[in-house]
C-alpha cells in the first residue's frame, strides 16, 4: 500500500505510505477522488498543476482472472474536464504484486527534456534520462526497453504524438506479449505525459508484494466463481474468445445503430467486409491468432493477432472501436488498411477512436475522399511527422471541424462518440452527454441491453433510468481492475455477490450490497465536483447540435432525450 | 424606425416596422438585447440560429459629432459569447439617415453561394448574387462596389478571412474617402457574414428619412455644447487631432504596460521608433496625412493616412492597438511594415488585434524569430491564402497556442487583450476577464485613470469599482452610436448633461441622468445573461493564468485582484 511521488519539476521520486484517505480505494476511484482533492480545477492541463496518476484496481495484483485494467487519471487536455481512461495489458496486475497503489506524476521537467521511469522488481522506483529516445515511437521503444530492462517488464510509454502533446495522444500499454498495443486512448493524457516529460514507465512483472488478503480463503472461492461465470457466460466465454469485439460490427449494423461515413449513415454498406466473422476468416486463413492473450490473467482472450497475407505481424488487437473509427466513418472497407491504421495509432501513440473520427470530419469537409484508404495511411504520418494538418488532425476531431469550418463533427465535450450512434442506441447519447469524461462507451454502454432485447433502442423513455445505473456501475467496476468484458457476467446475483465478498476479503471490510453502487456515486460525485469547479455546467451535457436535427438513416431518428432529461441523469442530490 | 430582415436561407428580404419593445434602443443596447431573446445561447455561431445584427447608434444620423459608429452583434465563433464589435466609418451615419434601426441577418445562404445586399438612397434593399466576388480581398471589391453602385456609398464587406469563416475575421467598414479601413475586428463576426453568405452591404449615404427628432431645438442646443467640449477636451481636441491614438504608445511605455514581445515586457525596446511622434514625424515627412477624417461628421480627426517613402498610400489609419498588436507583441520597431501588416488585415479582413497576438505567440513559441517583419507579412499572406498555418494563425492566439502547446497566450475568454496589459493596469485586466465581450478594451478601459494619475494602476485596490463604472458608461455609450474618443469630453457634468438632453429630445422621452447607467446595466444584464444560458459561469471570468504567474517587468508585477474581486464586478443581483 505505497504511493510513488514523482516530481518532475525537480526530478525527485518519494514513496509514502497510502494515507488514510485514500485507503481501500483503487482504479478510477482512487485516481478521481485524488485529482479532485489534489488538482486545481481551473489549471492548465498541460501545465504543472495538473497530476498524472496511474492506479491498478482494488483487485489488480490478487489471484482474480481479468484484473489487469489500470486506471490513469489526470485533467483533460481534450475535453478540459477530469478524465479517467483505462487500458489493459499487464502493468496493473504488476504494480499490484509489488504492492504499489498508485504513481502520481507532478510537476514538469524542463522543457525538452525526457525521462523514463524504472520501477524493478522490489518497487524501487528511479527516473532515467530518456532524450536518447526523443521521436521514437512505440514499438521501436518498447523492443529496446525490454532488450534493456529484461523481458519481465511491462511498459507504458508515448509516442511522437504524446511528445507533441496532441489532444488525442494516447498511453500505449505493453501487453503479455510484449507489445504496446493496448492503449489508454481517451482523454488525450498521452499528452500530459509528454507535458510532464515523461517518455516511459517500466514496471516489473515479478513483483511478489502484493497487499495482503484480509480473508484469503473467502477470496479463492469467490474468484473461482467469478471465472467460472465468465467463461459460462456466452458473451465473454464464448463470442469474445472466437470473434472478439469485432463480433459487435454485423450486431450494430443490423440495429441501425453503426455511424458511418462521419455519423451521416447508421448501416456501413461495407459492413460484411470488415465483420468480427471476416476478420475471424481473414486471420484464420493467412495463419495469424483469432484469439489471443492480451492481457495478464485474461481469461476471456477477446483479443487477436492480425497478420498480413505473408503472415507477417501487423496488429494486435483489432477491436471493434478501431474497426469503426478506421473503417465505418471514414468509409473504409478495407481490413487490410483498418490493421494498418491501428498499428499507425498505437506506434505514434495515439487513440483510434479520436482520431479516425477525426478523419472521418476532414473527409466529410471534403479534404480527402470518403474511403481512401491510402489518404488515411498518409494523414497518420503527417500526424507522426507533426506537419501543420497532422496536428489539427491529431487534435482530434472539434480542432478539425474547426479547421475547415465543418459542422458535423460527432462529440461531446470535445471528445469523439464511440461506435454507437445516440440516434441509433439513444441511452448512449445520454452517456456520451452526461457523463464527467465527456463522450465515453466505457463510461456507460447500453449495447447489451439494446441487443439483448429489453430496452427500445429508438424511443427516449427509459434511457436515463438505463444510462444513470450503467454509469454508476461503471464507475464501481472501473475501481476494481477487472475488465468491463468479465463484467457481462456481473448481472447475475451471484457472481455479484462474489464480487462484493471479494472486495470484503481483500480489504476485510465488511461492506453490503448497496455500499457497490454507493461507491460508483462516490467516484461520480467527485468527478462532477471537479468539473463543476473547472466551470462546466450542463450545458455542456449535450450533444453536438446534429444529432438532434439530422436525422440518421435508415431509422431516421434524431436524439430525442430532452435537455431535462439529460439533466436529471446524474443529479445525485 | 425600420428593420431590414434578411433571410439568407430563402434570400428573402423584409421590411418591418420597429416592434414596441426595441423602440427607443439603437446600438450595442439594440444587438444584445436582441440577441438575447431572439438567439439560441448554445446554437453554433456560424449556423443557421445565430443573426448577425448591424445597428447604428440612437443618435447616429443626426446632426451631432462623432455619431457614425456602427454596432454589430452575434454569438462570437471567436469567444462563445455574445459580442458586440463597433466599427467607425460611414455606414451608421448612412443608415440613421435611411430611418433603418436595424439590419437582421438570419439563416445561412446555400452553401458556396454568396451575396450583397444593395440599400439605395430610399431605403429599398436588396440581395445580388455575389459569386463573382469570391475570394476578393476588401480594398478591390470595395473600389468596384463604388464604381457599380456610385461613390455616395458606404460599405461593409468581408475579405477572404470571413469567407474562411476564421476566428479572427473582421468585417470592415469603409472611411469617407471610400477605403475599407475601419473595421469591426473583435469577435470574428466576420466570419459570422462569410457563413451567412454575405460579401458585402452597401448602403447609400444619401437617404433624406432620418427618424424625427421629437424636439430639434433642445437637440441642436445641446449638439452645439457637446461639439464644443469636445473640441476643447485636451484629449480628444488636441493630443488626438496630433497624434492620433498613436500618442499613447510613448505614455503606456511610460509606465510600464505596453504588452511586448507576447507580453513578457511591459516596455518595448523600440518604442521611440513607432511612437505616435515617430509616426507624426514619419507620415509629414513623406507628405502623408498626419490628421484625417475617416468617419462621418467626426470633428477629432484622430485618423492618418500613412505613405511609403516614395509617397504612396499604404494605410489609414494607424492606430495605438495596431501599432501595439503588429508592433510591439512581435516585436516589430518598423513602422513600414507595422503600416504594411495594417493594410494586409484590412485588406484580408482580419482583427489587426488578435491577428498580431497570434503571430506574437507563435513567435514566442519559436515559429518564427521576434522582430521579423517579413516572417510577418508572409505569414499574413498565409492566412489570405488559406493554408493549413494560415488557418491556424487566422483563428487567433488561443488556436496558435493549442497548435504549438505554447502556455503563454495573452487572452481571455479565447479573446486577444489589447494594448494595455493586466499586470501594469490592473483595472484593465478587470474588464479583460469580466466583460461578457471577452477581453476587450473598448468594454471599460481605465487608460485615462491611470495616465492622469487618479487611480494606482498597479494595485488592486479600486480597480473593480473603476472597471465597473467604467463598463457601465461603455455599455450605454455603445447604444448612442458616439465614438468613444468624444466620450473623454462626457466626465463633465454639463457634457454628460447634454448628451442627456438630446437623447430626451430624440426619442421625446423624460429621462434622467440615473437612467443612462441603468440603460448600460440593462444591457449588460442581457449579456450576462445570453453567456449563462450559453454555460458560460463565473470560472470563465479569469485572465489566461500566466497572468498570474509571471510578473511583468519592469515593475515586476503578476494580476492580483483576487476571483472574488471579479465575481463582484458585474453583480448587479
Amino acid at each position: 500500500m505505497q504511493f510513488i511521488r514523482i516530481n518532475m519539476s525537480e526530478q525527485t521520486v518519494k514513496v509514502e505510505d497510502v494515507p488514510q484517505d485514500y485507503v481501500g480505494l483503487g482504479g478510477r476511484g482512487l485516481t478521481s477522488i485524488m485529482i479532485n482533492n489534489e488538482v486545481p480545477p481551473t489549471c492548465d492541463p498541460l501545465g504543472p498543476e495538473n497530476k498524472l496518476i496511474f492506479a491498478p484496481g482494488l483487485l489488480s495484483g490478487t489471484s482474480l482472472v481479468n484484473t489487469s485494467r489500470i486506471s490513469i487519471g489526470a485533467k483533460s487536455p481534450l475535453t478540459g474536464t477530469i478524465k479517467e481512461s483505462n487500458a489493459g495489458g499487464t502493468v496493473a496486475a504488476a504494480l499490484g504484486k509489488l504492492g504499489i497503489t498508485a504513481i502520481i506524476v507532478e510537476g514538469l521537467a524542463p522543457q525538452g527534456k525526457l525521462f523514463n521511469l524504472i520501477i524493478d522488481q522490489n518497487g524501487n522506483a528511479a527516473l532515467q534520462a530518456a532524450d536518447n529516445f526523443k521521436g521514437m515511437r512505440t514499438y521501436a521503444l518498447v523492443e529496446i526497453l525490454l532488450q534493456d530492462h529484461g523481458e519481465k517488464n511491462g511498459v507504458l510509454c508515448i509516442g511522437p504524438a504524446g511528445e507533441y502533446q496532441l489532444s488525442s495522444a494516447s498511453i500505449q500499454s505493453s501487453d503479455v506479449d510484449g507489445r504496446p498495443c493496448r492503449a489508454a486512448g481517451r482523454g488525450g493524457l498521452g499528452a500530459v505525459m509528454g507535458a510532464k516529460g515523461i517518455k516511459a514507465i517500466v514496471i516489473s512483472r515479478q513483483g511478489k508484494n502484493p497487499d495482503a488478503i484480509a480473508d484469503p480463503e473467502s477470496f479463492k472461492e469467490s474468484a473461482k466463481v467469478f471465472a467460472k461465470a465468465v467463461k459460462d457466460h456466452p458473451f465473454s466465454g464464448q463470442m469474445l474468445g472466437a470473434l472478439g469485439t469485432a463480433g459487435l460490427v454485423s450486431a450494430v449494423n443490423s440495429i441501425g445503430a453503426f455511424p458511418s461515413y462521419n455519423a451521416t449513415k447508421g448501416v456501413f454498406e461495407g459492413w460484411e467486409k470488415i465483420s468480427g466473422e471476416a476478420l475471424a476468416e481473414t486471420i484464420q486463413k493467412r495463419g495469424g491468432q483469432t484469439t489471443h492473450m492480451g492481457c495478464s490473467q485474461c481469461i476471456i482472450r477477446c483479443s487477436n493477432v492480425f497478420v498480413d497475407d505473408g503472415g507477417k505481424y501487423v496488429t494486435a488487437s483489432l477491436e471493434y472501436e478501431t474497426i469503426w473509427s478506421m473503417g465505418g466513418m471514414p468509409g473504409i472497407d478495407d481490413l487490410d488498411v483498418i490493421a494498418r491504421l491501428d498499428f499507425l495509432s498505437d506506434d505514434i501513440g495515439l487513440d483510434t477512436m479520436n482520431t479516425g473520427v477525426a478523419i472521418g470530419v476532414a473527409m466529410d469537409a471534403g479534404y480527402k475522399e470518403f474511403g481512401d484508404g491510402q489518404a488515411a495511411i498518409e494523414l497518420m504520418e503527417e500526424i507522426a511527422k507533426g506537419t501543420e494538418i497532422g496536428k489539427v488532425l491529431g487534435n482530434g476531431p472539434a480542432a478539425v471541424g474547426k479547421h475547415f469550418n465543418h459542422h458535423r463533427v460527432p462529440v461531446a465535450k470535445g471528445q469523439s462518440i464511440a461506435a454507437y450512434d445516440p440516434r441509433g442506441m439513444q441511452g448512449n447519447g445520454v452517456t456520451y452527454a452526461t457523463s464527467p469524461m465527456g463522450a465515453d462507451h466505457t463510461a456507460g454502454n447500453l449495447v447489451g441491453a439494446y441487443l439483448g432485447g429489453v430496452l427500445n433502442p429508438l424511443e427516449a423513455e427509459g434511457q436515463v433510468k438505463a444510462s444513470r445505473k450503467a454509469q454508476i456501475s461503471m464507475a464501481s467496476l472501473d475501481c476494481t481492475g477487472l475488465c468491463l468484458l468479465a463484467g457481462a457476467a456481473l448481472a447475475a446475483p451471484d457472481v455479484s455477490e462474489a464480487l462484493l465478498k471479494m472486495i470484503n476479503a481483500k480489504l476485510g471490510t465488511q461492506m453490503g450490497a448497496d455500499d457497490i453502487p454507493a461507491l460508483g456515486i462516490r467516484v461520480l460525485k467527485a468527478e462532477l465536483e471537479f468539473n463543476r469547479n473547472a466551470g462546466f455546467t450542463n450545458k455542456d451535457d449535450r450533444l453536438a447540435k446534429f444529432f438532434y436535427e439530422e436525422p440518421l438513416p435508415p431509422h431516421n431518428k434524431v436524439f430525442a432525450v430532452t435537455d431535462e432529461d439529460l439533466d436529471n441523469t446524474l443529479d445525485f442530490k
